[in-house]
């Protein structure tokens, strides 16, 4: 058994959260954010001890210490603000706090009145040992100390200069790091700018943007459009891949297995003779007609997103330049995507086992730069639980630690394991199970396990109640009610959500065939025509919902979503809290799309930050009402017809007698 | 970022349980025991993974690997027996299944009635490369298998031979290890025997053993006890320190500040003239005496445990030898205990911040090793928490490295994470705050912490109703029932308990005054004579809970606690069952020292291992009474005047008219 190098050490400094993986992965935090740290920190026998909270910026190799403060049964918690995108190290110390264990037996044996010559003498000792430590004006003023204390012939001038507290204050910064204990390992932070947390998704195909019926559009028809989408209130623009499309098995509209003349394919078959990921599609425009796209949406605050899909169609140029990177079958051809006895032959899947997997990983992490250097910084990937995990750790990585501003949304519709590590592994934002959470209980167990379980330090939910890929059936049989409820939760069980457009807002609701999740006319497949001035477009309601999302710092964070009963199943309530409290958001949806529900809701007071007795007014930052509330059980009453939900605005301070100036 | 040795690892291993602290620590098994792992292992897209348990004793160096199954949601399963005292070490490694998945694929294939031809010829290369990684008779026999496979001419064969179960079964013995992914770190399991779980322990103090009133005990009359000790059905005699006692600053009766001529000493106090903690006390006998108990003890059964308390009187050698193991004041005066204001001027302790600390630990660790050679495997080790940590785990780990079958019980009665500590460190055992732990809830909630969590995975209890220095309250004032009660509880409750005799077993309760949990008249600072034939004592009772403990293994066993609701708050019902689920016991107790408590029990029947309907008999293994009960909902009924407990053993073969031979 080999001995500690110094077995001196007496502190243990244990169990520090948050801490993923033992240390293996960051947490992720904002820029501005606070990194609240607890640890375990003690020693044996009676000694008291000092905990202190290290950190850095991953490139300044001096620590910044902050002490800790003891929250009984041996915990301590500190805490740090990150400032800056990138990656903090942070770890907690202990040592044994000779000073103050000295002090506070001191006053015991005073209050006793015991002889306490020798104490203080013991006490001018350490005061003297703390002076060899300190800087030069700290040094003098502990010797000064240590001289009163030292002075026997003015014994009350030397107790008192024992317990001086500006004494203690000067030697808490001086313990003795011979015998300090580090925790290992370093933990780290991973920080962001605000959009990875909170952020409102707008997916659509620029090649149906065309304002006429039957044009191809073009990213100019995109820039028309960008008013509209700005106006929703969206800050994130997503556009399925924009590359060249392959012609060989390509699929046909309502994902026919042959293509009829003209038919434009799917944007996922990437590659054709005219390019692959780097390229785009010459019917969408040129990288100039891009770089004008992307400054038109910036000017609007729009930031656009591209969908990165690592898979070639047979005619992308790899297939012909890098063979080696795709798998073969005994028989010479190159391996399609399959899902047995299922066949994708407009697709080849890349084969992270390649022998050659070393430039496969630069290839595609070069996809990325090359789209970087033209001025995108979020990137939606499709299918990353196809790819290997080491590649996205590495490749992640890479980029962020030059380009720390750029987010990444998995699309990783898998289970929940292989979702959890791809978060973990450096992805900024998720995909999740929300488009089939349905029910109350299904809602409320899913949101609390993203927001109260350690899955809230590494995983960032994006919520989307439909997407190109998945119409639920929550949509196909609710009509316009379900389509309200499920934007409400979506835009406000999280801070960052989706919408896949104008098939959203206008309603889109008819499968490919019953029991499927395809879109009928699919446009994956084709080209459609939107008549965004449709009577029946939601336009109007997801406007009010991104508003109310813009002015309520409640709906920007995932920390604080907390559940509240009410006695009716097809009623669900909760409500969120900004981290500085000044805000809070009471939210109301009634599930079920068919009838008006009414019941009970019982307010737990508390999570609201409200008095047992205090009156209190709900604004509802849809519809503007307001409702007069005091105690937890109040009276709810949702209709299907105009809008299944209520978005209140919690205000503690209603107008009494006692707000005019003649009460007193 | 630096890129892996090799990205092509694409199985991720992660969560493995059991684990302490990423590794740092060992979990504890007992020689024969199931180490049951699971992990998450699993890997990016739709290819199927293997995962195996990997574990070797520490001294061999070859893994045995042993299949792991799927729970579902990317969790296995596996488990291996240890059957060594010592070391075992243990990880979990995945591998993609490109034959399971390829196979799999196959008979879907088939099934939707496509051409295999090429992918039998996929097949067979995986056969051929399976068979240069096999050995020459798996070799030769999966190349025949291959040849099959490869026979175009031959179809249904070969579609026969790609699909044949020896096959799959002998691919599985060997995936591709150079994509194998294993966990980091290596964990560890600590093997002890068994009486490190189960064991019933008799404290004594030796000088109180003789059978005249007023004569000073000797080894040699503990050697005349031991036939009443082995009868009451313990296994462990511990005996308080056995050294040499300090003279100077020496309590007196009643911890009185200075001793009477004639007052013994606390046992506590090591070290005189006469020699430390590697002497015998004269007055108790001689090292041969000592080795003549010993073997005298083991041919009853009863395994000697000595009381290892690091710390010296002001007389003992080492302050004279070795005075830089001390910590001085001021004045060149070495530093008694102390707790300001209270001083324990009879004790120095030993200082662990010590320049010498390497001398010290060896000094210290020579204690137990020179026990050892005594022949003594047992150690109740006093206050270990006033020690340093890193020297026990060092310490500890020195002694089982050579002695694997040496024992430690840790004496400390402290704040939580500090127990926790110690038992990750090597402890064998745990006292534990059972000790005071009276209520229902209490006891159900504490108990549950000690079995249900991951404490359970390190931390054995040892339980004791009281000790030389803790009389509870609930013993001062709650009279025989109250003894009684805790007596099962503490038998039952855990595997391992322990009575501090014969003061318990007499009953003895008085406190050295009201409010203080110290014994009037304490043995710790006088000789006692015990009346042990006294009509009032608890012998019999003593008698019959050890034979239960011996008959029924669900009592040796701590992982399966189960508690089941009653209707009333002083009667509290646990059962237990043994590993191989064969014996199940019943346990209810009256909390209620004072009052006949009845009510009813609402059983859990899966706990019990019943069905519904089932009747089933309850054997009540202290009164011998037998009782039928059938489904949950039964009626108790304690009184405290005799036995206010119930040890059922629960039988679930009850005769009925099908039993008889002629009911056919």
């Amino acid at each position: 058994m080999p001995r500690p190098a110094d077995g001196r050490k007496r502190v243990v400094v244990e169990s520090v959260e948050p801490q993923i993986d033992a240390g293996r992965f960051p947490v992720k935090r904002i820029v501005g954010d606070t990194v609240r740290v607890e640890a375990d920190v003690f020693a044996d026998g009676h000694d008291h001890v000092a905990a202190r909270l290290l950190f850095r910026y991953c490139d300044v190799p001096q620590w910044t210490t902050v002490p800790m403060q003891p929250l009984g049964n041996d915990r301590w918690r500190g805490e740090f603000s990150v400032s800056r995108l990138g990656e903090y190290l942070y770890t907690v110390s202990g040592v044994i706090d000779h000073f103050d264990t000295w002090r506070s037996d001191l006053e015991m044996r005073i209050a006793a009145g015991q002889d306490i010559a020798v104490d203080l003498l013991n006490g001018a000792q350490l005061v003297e040992e703390a002076a060899a430590r300190a800087g030069r004006d700290d040094a003098d003023a502990l010797r000064r100390w240590a001289a009163q204390i030292r002075n026997e012939e003015k014994p009350e001038a030397a107790q008192a200069a024992a317990l001086d507290p500006a004494l203690a204050a000067t030697m808490a910064h001086y313990p003795d790091p011979a015998l300090e204990t580090c925790c290992e390992p370093e933990l780290r932070v991973s920080v962001d700018r605000e959009k990875a947390r909170y952020s409102a998704w707008y997916e659509m195909f620029p090649r149906s943007a065309a304002m006429e019926p039957g044009r191809r559009g073009t990213f100019r028809d995109v820039e028309a459009r960008l008013d509209y989408v700005a106006g929703l209130g969206f800050d994130v623009l997503y556009l399925p891949p924009i590359h060249p499309i392959g012609r060989s098995f390509r699929k046909g509209r309502n994902n026919a297995e042959t293509a009829a003349p003209g038919d434009p394919g799917s944007p996922w078959a990437i590659g054709s003779e005219e390019g692959g990921h780097t390229a785009i599609h010459p019917e969408l425009g040129t990288l100039e007609d891009f770089h004008h796209l992307l400054q038109a949406a910036a000017a609007r605050g729009l930031e656009l997103a591209l969908d990165i899909a690592f898979q070639c169609s047979p005619d992308h140029p790899w297939v012909r330049e890098h063979p080696q990177w795709f798998k073969h079958r005994a028989d010479g051809s190159i391996q399609y995507a399959e899902n047995p006895p299922k066949k994708y032959q407009d697709i080849y899947p890349l084969d992270f086992e390649s022998a050659d997997w070393l430039a496969l990983w630069d290839a595609l992490r070069d996809v990325f730069l090359f789209w970087i250097e033209q001025g995108v910084r979020i990137f939606r990937v499709d299918n990353p639980h196809t790819k290997a995990f080491p590649f996205w750790e590495w490749c992640l990585g890479e980029i962020k630690r030059d380009f720390p501003d750029a987010l990444f949304l998995s699309e990783a519709f898998t289970r929940p394991r292989v979702m959890q590590r791809l978060a973990r592994l450096g992805f900024s934002q998720s995909y999740t199970y929300f488009t089939w959470r349905n029910t109350k209980q299904e809602i409320a167990e899913y949101s609390t396990e993203l927001t109260q379980t350690p899955l809230r330090e590494y995983l960032r939910p994006n919520l989307w109640p439909s997407t190109p890929d998945i119409l639920p059936e929550a949509l196909q049989i609710g009509g316009r009610a379900a389509f309200l409820a499920r934007l409400v939760l979506a835009a406000t069980l999280g801070p960052s959500y989706g919408i896949y457009g104008p098939a959203f807002e206008l309603g889109e609701h008819e499968p490919l065939r019953a029991g499927s999740e395809e879109y009928l006319q699919s446009e994956k497949y084709e080209l459609r025509h939107w008549n965004l001035d449709a009577p029946e477009s939601l336009a109007g309601a997801i406007t009010s919902v991104n508003r109310a999302r813009r002015e309520n710092a409640a709906l920007h964070a995932n920390h604080n979503l907390h559940f509240h009963a009410t006695d009716n199943p097809s009623l669900i309530a909760y409500s969120k809290s900004s981290f500085d409290a000044s805000n809070t958001v009471l939210v109301v949806v009634n599930l079920d799309a068919a009838h008006t529900q009414a019941g009970w809701i019982n307010l737990e007071l508390d999570a609201l930050r409200l008095r047992p007795g205090e009156t209190f007014q709900l604004w509802d930052q849809l519809s503007g009402a307001r409702f007069l509330w005091q105690g937890p059980r109040n009276y709810i009453e949702l209709s299907p017809e105009k809008m299944p939900a209520h978005l209140f605005r919690v205000l503690r301070r209603v107008r009494s007698e006692k707000d005019f100036d003649y009460y007193q």
